[in-house]
């Protein structure tokens, strides 16, 4: 097992990283007492008597909550059903929520953690590659409200997260590719060799190859524990792991969160980015090539054919990366090097989507 | 106008005291933008014009939303109501909450800034006695669940606090005594003077006398910014604040919230709390008696006719105060100094209750 920590003062935790985690789980989190495990039923199925048994082993009393699979169960009216399970089971300061499954849940029982009682410890167990290598960490935790996604939300750090790689086995295909997304953004925002590694990598990636996933999961969460330190509420630097996320919430958005994976849209979001930086000429044609070419070659989008640009436009101005009404960019300069901008004229952004949209 | 800090670090944030400050925001605030004002219909008949003018006067951009007066409408439903309202008027992070009211104004106002986007700027601009001196600071926000109060919430300090001592002139006596409760508790858990100067100058406080008023908001201020600046998330010496909070919110959530305003619920576990000490030979008789006195001679309740003591035990045990299953109860030593401790036994509570009760 490996550990990186997230170095926040009083607030610091570490990330364990290794196989076989959810059996451990109980002696890894020490202090016992009670816990309840909110998951889904496609993840619950799979791994929730391990780690239950991993819990009850060393003395936890457990207890665990089901929230149906997708991100429309991520809503205020979701967390209020946690709340009503949190207080039938008696759940009182110092009992742990545990979050087994993917980004929803974790968001989902990340706020119920945060918001009941004023705040009762949290343990983030990720499942899908895009968890494990970004929504775990950091603290960033929330709900949807009907009109945009993680409208309702606040920052909460989590005692610790448990990435347990061979969970990724059990992941669809589909899943893989969208969490590499995230590990291609990485390598752009900061860390060429990580990009490298992925391009020469990406069969052995796209294979579940434990090594080759194992090094982009310790190196991604190296990178964000590091982000997240240096400014853990977002009021400068951090702004840079919303590379791609601007456009690709729009896209996710216009197709109303059922067509594509968040991943799949940060990927096409990062070749758009990176277009708009090439019409500022902040970056060579060449860094567009090499960065659309790794995300096509991993099987995620570049294109859409399912919305208009002025679809995507709307929701820009609904973004809470809104700031004095302009919209905030995160720009490469090159691979593993971004600045953060809100100067786009509307009119590139357009000229853009027209090319990538229909 | 007089400050008092509340030393939080970075967060660190001052309490301005004074006359007419409400014309006065947007001067104390400074850095302008988008203002939204939530108040209540009660509170924003009388005041929100100011407020409003003194906001615009200085380039702010002011919206208001109403929520009806009351703490019944201190819940989720009516959060989500305010998120829509910050949504159509299109509210940005660094956009600016001001919650003018009374606790629940503050409290639910609160948490839909802290939980709006990651977190919008807070100020609390407190109307009652209560919130002047209590709730408005040291960053406890949140909303009732049909099973507690406050049983969701979180920890959100505000920008600042802001006292404008004269809208207490427009106050019920009932909220001013109400109020008032709050102060004695201060004075028994901290400060035997603070005590003695409303004993003293009670017929002045409940005469509306300006400078008596002023003297016991800034010094009640100076003990909460204290304890909250020390224990921020009361992981330990923050629990004194909640002298007579234990059998009081019993007694509050056994009669519906309908009956007791809060201070007046805190007035009697105080007199119970006392009791309990004097059964544990942790203070004297006389503790009791001069406790007692003052909180009748302030008009506020030291027994209740409307509930059985199993009614509030009951609540008890799903009170938040609850660790590992014990209730935790803030008892004193002396006017001036408390202990906490979990080893009430509970054939002394009820014995207690069965004396004031009925």
């Amino acid at each position: 097992m490996e550990e990186v920590w997230v170095e926040l003062g009083e607030r610091r935790y570490p990330i364990h990283i290794g196989e076989n985690l959810l059996i451990r789980a109980g002696e890894i989190l020490k202090k016992n007492g009670k816990v309840m495990v909110v998951t889904n039923p496609t993840v619950g199925e799979l791994y929730l008597d391990e780690l239950t048994e991993g819990l009850t082993g060393e003395g936890f009393e457990v207890s665990s909550s089901v929230v149906p699979d997708g991100e429309r169960y991520k809503t205020l009216e979701w967390a209020n059903r946690l709340y009503d399970s949190l207080l039938d089971h008696r759940m009182e300061r110092g009992s742990t929520v545990v979050a087994l499954g993917g980004g929803v849940i974790g968001d989902l029982a990340g706020f119920v953690a945060a918001t009941y009682k004023r705040g009762l410890p949290l343990v983030q167990a990720p499942t899908t590659l895009l968890a494990q290598v970004d929504s775990s960490i950091g603290g960033k935790v929330g709900v949807d409200h009907a009109r945009g996604k993680n409208m309702i939300g606040t920052f909460y750090q989590p005692r610790c997260v448990l990435i347990s790689l061979e969970v990724l086995d059990t992941l669809p295909q589909r899943e893989l590719r969208a969490g590499l997304a995230e590990v291609i953004k990485y390598g752009v925002i900061s860390d060429e060799d990580l990009f490298g590694y992925v391009e020469e990598n990406l069969e052995a990636l796209l294979g579940w190859e434990p090594q080759a996933l194992r090094f982009v999961v310790k190196r991604s969460c190296q990178i964000k524990a590091s982000v997240v330190a240096k400014d853990e509420r977002e009021t400068g630097l951090r702004a840079i792991l919303n590379f791609g996320h601007t456009l690709g919430h729009g896209l996710e958005a216009a197709t109303d969160y059922g067509l594509y994976r968040h991943g799949e849209a940060v990927a096409a979001g990062m070749v758009w980015a990176t277009e708009i930086a090439v019409g500022l000429k902040l970056t060579p044609e060449k860094t567009l090539t090499r960065i659309a070419t790794l995300i096509a070659r991993a099987g995620l989008p570049t294109r859409s054919e399912d919305v208009s640009p002025e679809e995507i436009i709307k929701f820009l101005r609904q973004d809470k990366k809104v700031l004095n009404g302009r919209v905030r960019f995160v720009l490469p300069k090159r691979v593993g090097q971004v600045v953060v901008t809100d100067t786009v004229p509307e009119e590139l952004i357009r000229d853009v989507l027209k090319e990538y949209l229909g």
